[in-house]
């Protein structure tokens, strides 16, 4: 079997999306402790690396555009890579999403349908839209070249701490994770180890791993506006299967705490998906060893900074 | 004349803070556009590499500890400084000083005296208290060893950029840009302009090169909390009178939109003082030109995340 995605995809993804995205600095907190700040990515989040590897690879775009499902983070990064490129975009939002993050969107000038009481009825009408005009579907987490350009955050990871022993990474649909454990890893096939990060009540990558692949989970919680994806995607499950990978959970309370030192401490002002890696390495559900070389992925900052 | 304050000594402050200040990174917003991410540093501001280097040079401190005056980030990066070498901490703060900062120094461990209508009047009675107990004094900016602290952001822009044409820095008593200014040179005694920039409400470098020297000035407006020195020291007038250095004036309103403008790009909370340098650039105050590689120096982020 091939892989479907590659490290050599994710290098590739590096050299397309290369001055459209930000090469976001690392912060060295105590000695051998790095915070990866994609937390100060354009739109706010990781997203717009797998958006501009997908957009950027699909050749010639119909007058359609793109078109993608999303009520937070994902939709933010496709409409924002639109814009740039100058091309159409058009984003599906369940009926639930909040104004402030239709507006957020619209402030960009994506074409918004809001339609569907949840997430998975906006991505089916979706869907249909895209196949009667055209549009080129930019997914969330489950599409090889979205999981080659965030795994890109894991390259730079490796370049700018010149090799780390652990990288903690959030879960949400597992594109992030995946493409972090391909861009971390060693030509050869090894590399560090990733500490793959949920939140107690999102635990769609344990679940995955407890039944042998992807399973629908129930979502709730304070991360479940970014994090809440229901099931791991298929291509993520074939990544994060592997050896390299430990699968951990944190409970809420933990989350809260550790976006809250993430601004009292570092300045940093992430959203609590943002925060969910850290808060692994704060609260003990993952112990780093005397030594060791950790690098903690701050993914996401989308989120009212009054809240802190 | 030698100069009181030289490369040289910027070089050795370096060597003995590393450790314990951190090396804040830098964030390429643009190609040859360098944020200095200098308000994610401990304490919240530059200052703690004043504060370090001038404490660390002094060789064994009595019982009585370190000694400052000041309400702001210097009273913040003292009280820190002493809490991480297990010193004790006075901290003399003026009586209009918000409970917020009081409680910020307390919670640091410093023992604080609240005294006097204004800054001058509590500088006056830690200088007296000084005497009495000899406490080591830790200027706000108008001692070398403080100055050469500072400079040590100067180094690191250097390194981490692979060289700048031109420095953004923020001015109060002028020990950040005069740190930077040697910081930031060539030891061959050439380097990057360096635009000096203040409030117009706050023009103690703009007012002291037309006097031909430090003179006092009016102070107020949104940066008064941390560039409200009311003349510029004279180490400083020393540094920043030669040719390297041009001084601009920002009106507040640009301050403030720079602020906002650090939030809402760049995912950045900095505050008002923080933002200043930035705000030369946004507002046109500097004119970058085609290609110029620029570094700003975002130095402060003390300040109430819901106010952005
Ligand atoms: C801030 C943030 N962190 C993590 C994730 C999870 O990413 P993935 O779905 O690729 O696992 C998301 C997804 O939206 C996110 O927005
Ligand atoms: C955030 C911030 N920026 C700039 C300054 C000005 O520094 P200096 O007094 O060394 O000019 C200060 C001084 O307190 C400050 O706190």
């Amino acid at each position: 079997m091939t892989a479907a995605v590659t490290r050599e995809d994710v290098v590739a993804a590096a050299r397309r999306i290369s001055g459209r995205v930000l090469r976001t600095p690392v912060l060295e907190i105590s000695p051998g402790l790095y915070l990866k700040l994609e937390l100060l990515q354009h739109s706010g989040s990781f997203k717009v690396r797998g958006a501009f590897n997908r957009v950027l690879s699909a050749g010639p775009l119909p007058d359609s555009g793109v078109i993608a499902a999303s009520g937070g983070n994902h939709g933010l990064a496709v409409a924002y890579v639109a814009r740039a490129l100058g091309v159409r975009a058009e984003i599906f939002v369940p009926e639930v999403t909040s104004p402030v993050k239709v507006a957020g969107l619209a402030a960009l000038g994506a074409h918004i349908t809001q339609t569907g009481a949840v997430y998975a009825e906006a991505a089916e009408a979706a869907a249909k839209r895209a196949a009667e005009t055209g549009a080129l579907p930019v997914h969330a987490y489950d599409q090889p070249e979205v999981i080659a350009g965030q795994g890109t955050t894991g390259l730079e990871i490796m370049e700018q701490t010149g090799g780390v022993d652990t990288v903690l990474v959030a879960v949400g649909g597992g594109g992030l994770a995946a493409g972090v454990t391909l861009g971390t890893s060693a030509p050869d096939g090894g590399g560090p180890r990733v500490v793959a990060v949920e939140p107690e009540l999102i635990p769609t990558l344990h679940a995955a791993l407890r039944a042998g692949g992807p399973v629908p989970v129930e979502v709730s919680g304070v991360g479940a506006d970014a994090l809440g994806a229901s099931r791991l995607g298929g291509l993520a499950y074939d990544l994060l299967s592997g050896p390299r990978v430990r699968s951990v959970l944190v409970p809420d309370e933990a989350i809260v705490a550790a976006r809250r030192a993430l601004w009292e401490r570092h300045r940093l002002v992430a959203e609590h998906a943002g925060a969910a890696a850290y808060a692994a390495l704060l609260a003990g559900a993952y112990e780093r060893e005397e030594g060791e070389r950790v690098a903690v992925v701050v993914c996401g900052s989308n989120t009212d900074p009054a809240t802190l």
